[in-house]
């Protein structure tokens, strides 16, 4: 079964096509969304060496000439010294205007293979086929590219959007265990935001989902990917609800930045910015301890809560000011009202936020 | 006498200020582009000691805290490294999403500031103050922003509003004659490519202009930012009628990359390319051999056929080969019908571009 999400951009509209062995029969969509003759595969090494000759030749069939373009893999190196070697490849292969670069791997390749695209000749085609599960619900819907720079996550971007993105969930059953099980929390997040039925789906099917069932994977990939792509097509420049869209990630991306990308994965940073988030709900008044709970239960269940040496409250506090949401109002968060249901705010009091961080340090950090 | 010219762009729109003494009066129109209480100036030193004062004062009445990022000047500094400095200085200064970053300079300024300004944060607020006559007919129109890698003109960019462009005609007057001289070719450009009238100014004002008189500035900078601004409010992406505007660039850019963007200015090598659009456009039967003189006889007398030393035609037509406006079906060139108008062709035999190639450079590198 092939399930098809449309993401409603006007002129800039493109389907998620979700389906088991889409990357081997990758001809027939690829031809239907880009006219390129030429192309390059921006890919890491151990996922091209698995997934690159399926790619590859559909890309044969479809008539596209293409080269492997491969970088170092992991969030340190999604940098600009990475992204000028990837535009230097692109002009040494000749890419014109009308060539296409196709995205295999998870989100570093997504977001700085995107940017790529959106900058070469000030944009050309590409169509992302992402790899690990957080790149299937997350980075590959939206089309915001992005590298890292001076120790600030995402600071230099783009808004580009993809002819086609081309998931597969069978290449999950590859993903190792750490990394799959950050994905869950991406997954975990659209179910608080919007959709309490994907919630319960996970609270009752986690122990199918762990296994990787195919099925209960193509689930809660493709709901998940529905979820984001309605909102991404009401607000693409995200002015207003695509804020929601980063529950948990204020803090997530302020602790991935000081444990350097190393200590924490994405997931691992937004499951604790998830939990802060509750906290900090509850605190003001806007949601129950038992919805507090509910999701600390869940995110231990994931295993996401992993045991890293507690951090500096001062160094994270002004990782939070440089956030890259944040506004002359204050930093902004996205707070939990219920399962399926969150909400924005800007003017958190300097001393409550700092309070809560406090206990959340606490809490997680030292008293395990 | 101020003029006002609207680039329609729907939500993007801005207006085109162009009126002597505007920077020290920016304030008023600044105030009324941005809700920004933040920003920098980014300009080159030389520009920056000479009005970056009255542009400061103006920032300072408008109520925007600013900080100074000087970059060093030269199409050859428009690379990479200088980008990620800027965008280095941008995050240390704090600037945020709802910053501003005001483009006090020539074309390298604007070209690059553009897209630091696109990329950072995915996209902040700019205003350009162009401060050479190419800048301020040319390069602070249209959104293109970019810098030049692998040898290759403007291969890395975006498309990205200004939220307006304060133009002080008044500028013009310490600008160095061989610069001052280069920004007239793009001026002949639009008479060629789409206003007679403006072309028969030049012809017969040449002598006012050339001595920088005010009101004669004024009139053919409005009238160039006019007849580009209509262009680029029909075609944003540069998908059809945009492409007009490269009248002269193809080769131009190819000479400009050949001697390593030093031994011509941007002007000197675009009129060398417009003299060898004609040319061609001639051999094609497109225009008359009278257009060519004509054009060539202004050319003349602005000093643009710099005496340089010859070039490898082997090198010349890989560069073009290599153009970014290069398709499937062959390099573009925008041809000259007569004065007024140009049209657009990718079809050139090979073997027709190579002799008007050869003739071109025994008469104007060799033969003289």
């Amino acid at each position: 079964m092939s399930i098809a999400i449309k993401v409603d951009l006007g002129p800039q509209s493109y389907d998620i096509l979700v389906s088991p062995g889409i990357l081997a029969g990758a001809a027939d969509p690829i031809r239907q969304v880009t006219a390129a003759d030429r192309g390059a595969i921006l890919s890491v090494g151990p996922v091209f060496s698995r997934y690159g000759s399926a790619l590859g030749k559909a890309l044969d069939r479809a008539g596209i000439r293409w080269d492997p373009i491969l970088i170092p893999d992991g969030e340190s190196r999604k940098n600009e010294r990475t992204l000028v070697r990837v535009l230097e490849k692109m002009a040494s292969f000749g890419l014109k205007r009308d060539s296409c670069l196709f995205l295999l791997g998870g989100g570093v390749v997504g977001d700085l293979g995107g940017l790529a695209a959106a900058l070469y000749m000030r944009g050309i085609d590409f169509v992302q086929c992402p790899t690990t599960l957080l790149a299937q619900v997350d980075a590959s819907i939206g089309g915001k590219t992005a590298i890292d720079l001076a120790g600030v996550k995402n600071l230099v971007g783009a808004f580009h959007q993809p002819r086609a993105v081309l998931t597969d969930p069978r290449v999950l059953a590859s993903l190792p265990e750490r990394q799959f099980r950050s994905g869950l929390a991406e997954v975990l997040k659209y179910g608080v935001l919007g959709d309490a039925g994907l919630f319960r789906f996970l609270e009752k099917g986690l122990s199918r989902i762990l296994r990787r069932d195919p099925r209960a994977l193509q689930f809660i990939v493709a709901v998940s990917c529905g979820i984001k792509a309605g909102i991404v097509g009401r607000d693409v420049q995200e002015r207003g609800e695509r804020a929601l869209l980063n529950y948990g990630h204020t803090l997530g991306h302020a602790l991935e930045a000081y444990y350097r990308y190393r200590g924490l994965t994405h997931g691992e940073a937004i499951a604790y910015g998830m939990h802060f988030a509750a906290m900090l709900s509850n605190r003001l008044g806007l949601c129950t301890p038992e919805v507090v709970e509910r999701q600390r239960v869940l995110l231990e269940r994931m295993g996401l809560f992993r045991r890293v040496g507690s951090f500096s409250l001062e160094e994270v506090r002004h990782k939070l000011r440089l956030d890259k949401k944040a506004r002359k109002d204050g930093t902004l968060f996205i707070l939990t009202r219920k399962i399926g249901l969150v909400t924005i705010r800007a003017d958190i009091p300097e001393a409550l936020l700092l309070s809560v961080l406090t206990q959340f340090q606490t809490e997680m950090f030292k008293s395990r």
